[in-house]
């Protein structure tokens, strides 16, 4: 809290007996508790002590809310590739939220059909209107270049895993975006929607007027 | 000649003994001759022997044009990103004119300013009206996957070592291309303009209703 | 459509509940619809749906045929080096066939046994008289150049990730291939098959006297 | 200037018949100009027509101030490790600075000696009062995440080519930065100076209540 | 023996026929018995013939405690960064602690909460007095770095393949480690735990007047 | 000489002040001298000792041959793919020969011209008659497999740097000769010419009937 | 047949349909059989049509012996490191006494036990009696150099993905293994045993004095 | 001094001006100074202020020895593989002495001859003497197994980047080295003499009765 960011839980390999008294525990502290990366199972662990845990398979995040919903401000724009990059950017998208940032999802627009991301850029909660944009991509990750040479605003850029044979994991879209042709483009490790958000929202923070934290 | 392709000769590490023996061998074949990857030093060297040999130092191409003009069919577009990238789009232009490939250029039209792309489209001689495109580009190689979405022919991308850092001398922009989200893209060597020229113009060929040899 | 290609679905890693669907639609839009990298499992739920649909295990393409078959046009090439790299190549055969190339097969051709290959170039219906090649091998990936040596017109070279230790799941077959000595060759990413058949039927278009798309 | 960023000369590679003329272009349009990456025979080529332009050999940034100084906004902090990463770190602090941002440099504080990067985080102007973090450093790049840790604004990472060995000129920093343990820090290309100035300089705008741009 | 130290049993691959019996032997020339990586099968195997066996499915040691405990000497640290590296470093106390060292815990320190390790320094039995530190970390590695600035007796690294992306099972943490800015820091082979208590307690000895072995 | 083979010297980077002291100490005691990757330099050094010495500036090596000629037995072939591979084939069979092999020479005979290596097969001491076959090869080295397929002797494959981009100095070929799919292949270290006759002489004189030392 | 070597089934990832029959299929045409990487399910489809197979569970080898044994010739000498290396030394050991050459065993003589090895190399039937050496080991590799300088004849390597962490699945001992300071050393794929067997073989028979095949 | 070691100078890449300087400030603080990776170059800058700097041009290491000569303690022995590792050992080993630790050189002791390392064992001032072993090898690095089985106290390795091809600059022999079969190996960056100079004396002083520092 000391940094202004409630605590997040990585839930991939904590020991069971370990991951619902965590959860309990930021409840009880904080009235609320996010952790990412959870499996199916670990969802229903902590269901069985905290029944208002809600789970979302496709971005793997398993939450509790907050009695009264925090208040969203400012604008953070997550685009992604393909739909199977969607795991990675809706949990970009919702750690976000639970940061506090009003987030417009823009997804499925790579560049393979470059219309479909360029309809997304001036219309109502278009990504020109966001302080930050998220950009998640595997493959060739060639969206964030683009998205870099459109807007004027930080953008982080998530290389994903998806891919298969020279995509190396992931490796192909990492390096692409680190060598990135446009200005404005800063990377952070594969498929780390996490991270991604956290640094969306202190740019975001600051834009809106607060501090970062 | 067999294989419908007059020979090129690849300069680089040739022997200073060798070189101008090689170009003469060739002009009194077939009344003409082009190195690839020469230096000023090579071009001196021959242009005692050939003094009608010309020099061009961006492509590093080496030549000796035919009495008779060699009249170019078809349509091959040239594409490329940077200006840094200019040497290698050049060589792959001048091979595939060489061969009889009728090229268009289209240089510095890296996808961090995507509308300079996008005029080159559907203008006359565009590229769009192409029977082949070479994509040609460092850093991050975006351009092929976004020219690759736009054009339906087939695109050869080319890497170059444009960059610095994690570019990796064009493995970057390398393994790019090999997971180009776009169809309708293969890849050559990093820097093998000549190597793509000879396949636009194989395209070419066979696209302007003749055999690709 | 517009690309002049039908859409091909790429199934792995699609949800169950989506794919179905996703055949359905392709289905009642196009009278047919073809996927790559099927399971067992997904053939099983689109013929629920879907009776007429067929599955191939070895190739793990599942397809729904037209009512009226698409005559097939030109000659496209389909040779492989050993038997585990069929999968692969027949990948690439039966999506150019979708696409409506004629296809030959040229199977288990590999390089240690070179006479095998010679006796497919010049036969009836041989690769000689391909419009383009598609040349799938993992291991050392030699087959690509020997046939890029034998051949005028493109090769499109598929790695395989056939092979074990140093051919680090196929990345010695892809930097083989981007090597090749031979002229005409272009490389696509490793095991796709379906990407080098796009690319060799765009050529095979071209050279019966259509359009590319 | 659409991007509300002055253009930035990359000089490494321009040809000598082309910089000068770059930067009078500059001038005349802009009233000053900068250049990254300029060696010693590129400033006396600039200065044979442009005498007022001033070299800096160790950030090899090569520029004309405008007649009247542009006054610095906000506050970005470039902390670096070694004085062997001065280059860089010197590369981003001066770009911010043409950018308009207000830097404050904290150099040679590298992990292996604590105290000194500790004494810099609260003292007046320290990293603290920071909008954002310039993180330079190469061998380990540990510094990234020591300052992550510290600081609850944005951090750019930029690994340096600075080290020998398994340095492998500059991955293991990248790499090490990649997967920092502090929250909000993000990466760009190694030696990139210049481009984490562009980002902190957005961000430092965001944070003085003006847009990114 | 010769060697000064009792031989410890790699259990990970080990047929289940001959496991037991490794054990069977070394207890009866012995007393006592120790192997690394055991699984909870194989710790169910031994104990059918060594009831007494102990296993600790944490750091996977499977372990035989002499009748009659050895006294410990002198004082090895072991640090670790994450919680999810605690495997690797509770394999390295268990260990230096059946080698016959004195072992300190200071688990869960990592750079991010740079307090954390500071608070670990100089409290008694702080890491300070020892004579010898095991750092354990994955991800990037920071926490060698900054112990081996903290400390002057020699810090044996221990990269864990604790992390995802591009931390590529534990690499980026070995290239951070290879590359400490610190002196007095050398590496061992990603996750060997063991390796370093061999070498910790070879120095510990040396410190307390015996030989090392 | 325990081992049956004289002292060959590797050059590169011996300093000046030892190298030609070197050579007199193996002609004295010997009456004959070898070295590789000797530079024009170096030999000039050698021969203001021994005037005798002679130098071939395509291998790079210097020596000493003795007053009554080597007789040489058995069949060595050297086989390589370009002309640019020259100077490592050479390497190896000047090796060979002055360990006492007969070395029968066929170079250039790429797999893109199969005919020129089929040709060379069986002709009078063609290579089909060696007792072990030394396959030279950079770029994409797929002639160690063509060869490997064609011959039932070992063959020895020495990758070598030629090449570019991809060929990541002698990598893909170094990569592609582990993984050949012709049985009898055995790789050396790359541009090992050296390293590759020692082995094909000690195959040799198996085969002659002697012991291979 | 016609390279005098029986042909030997690969049967990792063969469908269990073909399996049987290849086996039928050998034993028809030549008396006996042999596979590598056979399951142990394969083995025993396998044996319900050839019930006289056998299969060792260690090299994963499963054969069908001729009823006559095939008497055996020469000298092979396979040496491995550790036990877990054990299946590839006798994978290599057993296709050798398949091909028809007289085998011994050296396991287990890893370098950190000098003695061990040494200890093998003089006695009967010691490894200094062999015409060729088949070295196997995983980790560093270290045994391969140090056998090479102890034996004058070939010395073949095989390093096996035996070890964890940066070993990289082999990739360490392959590295060491091609850069061995010992003359004599050629080196086959990781896990390659088969690979070396054949080489080993042709070597022994040229030894013997007869063909190499 | 804080830590107990004199600062020692990095030389390579510091600027002209500055290093004199150095010097002269730690010669007026401490009586001496000592600098790695110094140029034949740097080492005439800093004789002109301090004529009594001596520099040894193999280990390129520059020093003003303090006119009182530092006694000597312990027992440090350094080891080297081959005459192209001694400048790495000989930075080690005068780095040790500088740190006050008595020295013992065992130079050209590669594995390929294995009793010249056996010979260096257990004679007067021996390997088997020594507190701490530091162990010096390119090409393949055996010599840190080798060395790390036939000692008990700990063996510092140190991977030099001598060799060609596949070494990869020291990356084989660093690999190796990681994998030590042997126990107690802990390695430092290639090339990095300094830093295992450093360790060893620290082990050395623990072992001497004195603290680490
Ligand atoms: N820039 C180039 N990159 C790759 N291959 C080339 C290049 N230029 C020429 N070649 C090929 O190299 C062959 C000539 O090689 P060489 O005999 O060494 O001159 C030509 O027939 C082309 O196949
Ligand atoms: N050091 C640098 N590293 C990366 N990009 C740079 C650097 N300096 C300038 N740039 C970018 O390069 C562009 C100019 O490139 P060019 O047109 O080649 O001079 C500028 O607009 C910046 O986006
Ligand atoms: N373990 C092995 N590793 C590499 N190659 C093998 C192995 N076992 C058999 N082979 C080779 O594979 C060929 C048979 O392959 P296949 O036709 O797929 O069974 C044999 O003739 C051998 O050349
Ligand atoms: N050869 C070397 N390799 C690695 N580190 C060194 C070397 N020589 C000196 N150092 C370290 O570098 C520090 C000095 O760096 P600098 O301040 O750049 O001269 C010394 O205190 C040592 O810690
Ligand atoms: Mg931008
Ligand atoms: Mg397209
Ligand atoms: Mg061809
Ligand atoms: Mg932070
Ligand atoms: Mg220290
Ligand atoms: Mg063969
Ligand atoms: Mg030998
Ligand atoms: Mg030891």
């Amino acid at each position: 809290k000391r940094t202004g960011f409630p605590e997040v839980v990585f839930c991939e390999g904590k020991p069971d007996a370990f991951l619902p008294k965590i959860f309990q525990h930021l409840v009880v502290a904080d009235g609320r508790a996010l952790g990412t990366r959870a499996s199916e199972h670990q969802a229903g662990l902590v269901r069985e002590v905290l029944p208002q845990a809600s789970y979302d398979p496709v971005s793997r995040i398993l939450s509790v809310a907050p009695e009264v919903p925090v208040s969203l401000v400012g604008h953070v724009a997550v685009v992604c590739a393909g739909t199977a990059d969607t795991p990675v950017a809706e949990e970009a998208a919702r750690v976000a939220e639970f940061f506090g940032s009003r987030v417009t999802r823009h997804y499925d627009v790579g560049v393979a059909g470059l219309h479909r991301l360029l309809d997304q850029m001036d219309r109502e909660d278009g990504i020109r209107g966001a302080n930050c944009v998220v950009a998640v991509a595997g493959m060739e990750g060639a969206l964030a270049s683009v998205v870099g040479g459109l807007v004027s605003v930080p953008v982080i850029a998530v290389p994903t895993s998806v891919g298969y044979g020279a995509s190396f994991n992931g490796m192909a879209a990492l390096l692409s975006m680190l060598n990135s042709c446009a200005n404005g483009v800063a990377t952070v490790n594969i498929d780390n929607g996490f991270g991604a958000a956290y640094l969306a929202t202190q740019i975001n923070r600051l834009a809106v007027g607060g501090s970062a934290s």
